[in-house]
């Protein structure tokens, strides 16, 4: 008997992955290049394990008295101990206070979509959330569909070439008070002491509410207390905050649903009723998170020959990074391409700004090389076996389009993102 | 500079774990027992673990290929697909019409999450929940904080100590029509094949929504075919629903968020565009689900010697679990209980109803044995060295309140979950 669908009014999504991603996968090309995947990739194009994760997952699955029990609502405690010490430092005062928390998550998505749920029930005056555009998609994304007007910002300067703390001063200026800050990765700011008071200063009497992300601490600087020194400004200035903080990118444990939420308040009464209210919404989420990164970030945290050898493979990874930064920079100037290209070594991380303009498009139409329109690409997606067509293609794009400023469409300060 | 706090205003969650857990977790008489851990135990009282995982898990870490990269959105395709096998048979025609598909989620409670907040978006008209009571906690909750109105139903007849197909037959008639109807464990109803032909006519009928819940494929009858037979009827006859398959149980995998919400359509364009709105709601929620459990399972699932091992290990859980029950039963009978007990060995499963009444008062006040108001028990919690403690406290119990009766309150078809 012919029955109607109970879901027949459900359309398609087409737009599910980003558009690149997928243009990039539809083109059968043989020598394509995509240069923006999320993860920290190795030498040979894979992603970037540190050898003492790889030692800790076999030890753990050979470690008879672990009983894969359900994990606690909140994670696993231990975790979350090791984590908060990595980021605000074992003598942190805020530690000692018990006045920062955290609640392990399914990746910093899950720690934003947690996060999102708390304020959108507890902060109920702030509607608006600012997030830089590179997080726009998938974190953005998250505010947005759960009902906040979400604005994104930009801090990269296309004349300079730089990210520029004058930027995010003026963002913060022109931002709705009471809103959500999302901040990520402004350590290239290079700030002063006057610009870093100024800008707590802006938040603190604005009532913005800062929601920081932190995805890749030791992989800016090398050095894990320089990446976070400026969230260790905030928490010792009394601030109240959350922040997604995610160690996959620097362990190298992409697949294991791996995040913390962490909070940040005036005094420990605040964080248990706060952690209480994640909780509850934990337990809707997601019920019990998974174990398996934890552990083995536990157990390289908690044993400091392992934890020696991890800082040890990070600044391994941040050397390789400026390596391959050093040699974009070196055969783009051998070429004679136009511009100066300082920019690229002057950027920390995995990832920066290309500061390239309407070449993109001839780099993905006719050298099948995929870079977002930002031109903020992945620098470890390039290696020994790519890295010379790549700056080839960059010098023939910059001489081949009319336009040889290497300009992008003047910044707004923010844009609404569509609904 | 005193600062008023942003969460001046959040209040502590004090009912965050059950009650009766809570209350266990208080209680320091060294020999206290909970009876009620959704684990399945093993004879040592630690979560029990088929033999196979550990081998696996042990496999997995020794395996130099894996580049443990983030799993794409609907999580790991080989995994669903193998289960997916597993729950309608390798031969089956749904699957070979490609109209039953899933989504890798994060737990049971992420499927149960991922398909409320679809049918809240898309059934706009199925405004109301019914679930089983034993399910009230976590699922129905999650339901709850959605906006649905929940209500509670109970198949269990207190008089003659049995699940009872015509109650459930019972609920669906007066449960409002275009309802969700929660599925969970029905197969010890017992039904006839004109119940089943009167059960599924009635939900088609009242266009009432399945959502099956099977978190314990293979643990009631030790067979996987026959645990799921009740689902290969609904499928066949040309039903859409959603289903929460959960394997954390039958393979002892409970650390890993390891969940499936499985969808059956009419045909492969209505499943395309369902999961394709399912991911949507992923990449907010968690954006890559963790592959540990998935990976182990998928290894098992894939390879015959494994896949044989893992059947045999279920079928030593299963005899172990009616031993259990046997001696509950006989040591009873011993002591000279008094009534029936026959009801113990007639239920399949980890889990069970002890069938009491306010003998569970005394049990936890008196003896320090935690049991459910309901009295419904994991079985698996019983072990040759607890089980005459428990036995003797149960005699005890009975012939000390005074009504001997081992009646439940009659319990109402179902009743409305508080909000």
């Amino acid at each position: 008997m012919p029955t109607l669908s109970v879901f027949i009014d459900v359309p398609m999504i087409h737009k599910l992955e980003g558009s690149l991603l997928k243009t990039y996968k539809q083109d059968d090309y043989p020598d394509k290049l995509f240069l923006a995947y999320r993860v920290c990739m190795n030498n040979e194009g894979q992603p970037w394990v540190s050898v003492v994760v790889h030692k800790t997952r076999l030890k753990i699955a050979q470690d008879p008295s672990l009983n894969y029990e359900y994990l606690p609502m909140m994670g696993m405690k231990s975790f979350i101990q090791a984590s908060l010490e990595l980021l605000f430092g074992k003598h942190s005062q805020a530690i000692v206070e018990n006045r920062v928390g955290g609640v392990h998550t399914v990746g910093d998505s899950g720690a934003f979509q947690l996060g999102a749920q708390f304020l959108k029930t507890w902060l109920k005056d702030a509607q608006v959330v600012c997030i830089i555009s590179s997080q726009k998609e998938p974190h953005g994304l998250i505010f947005q569909d759960m009902g906040f007007t979400v604005y994104e910002y930009c801090i990269w300067d296309p004349k300079q070439l730089c990210t520029d703390s004058n930027m995010f001063l003026d963002v913060v200026e022109q931002i709705p008070r009471g809103c959500i800050l999302v901040i990520g990765n402004i350590i290239d700011c290079k700030w002063t002491q006057s610009q870093l008071a100024k800008l707590m200063f802006t938040i603190k009497n604005k009532e913005i509410f800062p929601f920081f992300d932190i995805p890749c601490q030791g992989l800016s600087t090398g050095d894990l207390e320089e990446d976070a020194k400026i969230l260790h400004h905030f928490v010792s200035q009394g601030f109240e905050f959350f922040c997604s903080q995610s160690l996959s990118k620097n362990f190298g444990i992409y697949d294991e649903g791996l995040g913390i939420l962490v909070v940040a308040t005036l005094n420990n009464q605040h964080l248990l009723c706060v952690l209480s209210q994640l909780m509850n919404h934990t337990r809707a989420l997601w019920l019990n998170p998974p174990a398996m990164g934890a552990r083995v970030i536990t157990s390289i945290l908690c044993n400091p020959a392992l934890e020696g050898e991890w800082k040890q493979s990070l600044k391994g990874v941040v050397e390789n990074i400026m390596l391959i930064k050093e040699k974009v920079k070196e055969k783009l100037r051998l070429l004679g391409t136009p511009g100066s290209w300082d920019h690229i070594t002057q950027q920390t991380g995995t990832h920066g700004y290309l500061g390239l303009n309407q070449q993109v498009e001839y780099l993905i139409k006719k050298k099948h090389i995929y870079v977002p329109k930002s031109t903020r690409i992945n620098f470890t997606c390039i290696n020994a076996s790519n890295i010379d067509y790549i700056t080839q293609s960059i010098n023939e794009a910059i001489l081949f389009t009319k336009n040889s400023e290497k300009m992008l469409f003047p910044p707004e300060a923010y844009s609404l993102i569509g609904r």
